[in-house]
């Protein structure tokens, strides 16, 4: 587990990755991997949260809004009102073809399937 | 030396971290760290370049405006226009309190010296 420093309006990526994500009722729901970064603006789009795997093998990834995780300097880890089944029913591209994306149509899916606004959005 | 796809707009951090920066000479200046991220807006605002060192030891870390690297994937590393003077010569602040820094001041004076437009300079 990593502690993540709450003071302040910045973090360092090398920070986030690796920390442990809560759910609302304390139960651990996975980890975040990486963080997913539009290169033309240089905003963060998604969380890649990881699920189970033993030793690496059969891990799964799963792409979440940024605005839906919350540091909880309590818990060490970040908390979300997403569930498990929520995160595991989103609309999903193969990993591979997530990075050569260039359909923002994708996102708008994805952060609708979370009732969530893109920063696409928010004028 | 990591490869970073080209492809797409979106790019993971894990991705970015480790890979190799060349000046406009294609003199090897640095590495990039990590990425610092304004938690409020999810933007990224830094890449924190390392510079040599030996076995980790006697590292030091700055941090140059996103928008200063753009990756040339001939090189297989990212290209910037900044040299190593002037990444050096940058105002510093210790990295401790990088991280509790609450001061949008400081923002500003770093991309100011490095001649560039912040995200809060774009309406």
């Amino acid at each position: 587990m990593k502690t993540v420093s709450t003071r302040g309006n910045l973090i360092s990526t090398d920070n986030v990755e690796g920390t442990e994500v809560y759910g609302t009722g304390n139960e651990h729901i996975g980890e975040i991997h990486s963080l997913v970064v539009d290169k033309r603006s240089g905003q963060i789009l998604y969380a890649m949260m990881s699920f189970g795997g033993f030793l690496g093998l059969g891990k799964s990834y799963y792409p979440i809004p940024w605005s839906a995780l919350s540091y909880d300097p309590e818990q060490g880890g970040y908390r979300t009102d997403l569930t498990e089944a929520q995160v595991k029913n989103a609309p999903v591209l193969d990993p591979d073809s997530l990075f050569e994306n260039t359909d923002d149509d994708w996102n708008r899916r994805l952060y609708k399937h979370y009732g969530m606004r893109g920063y696409w959005d928010q004028s």
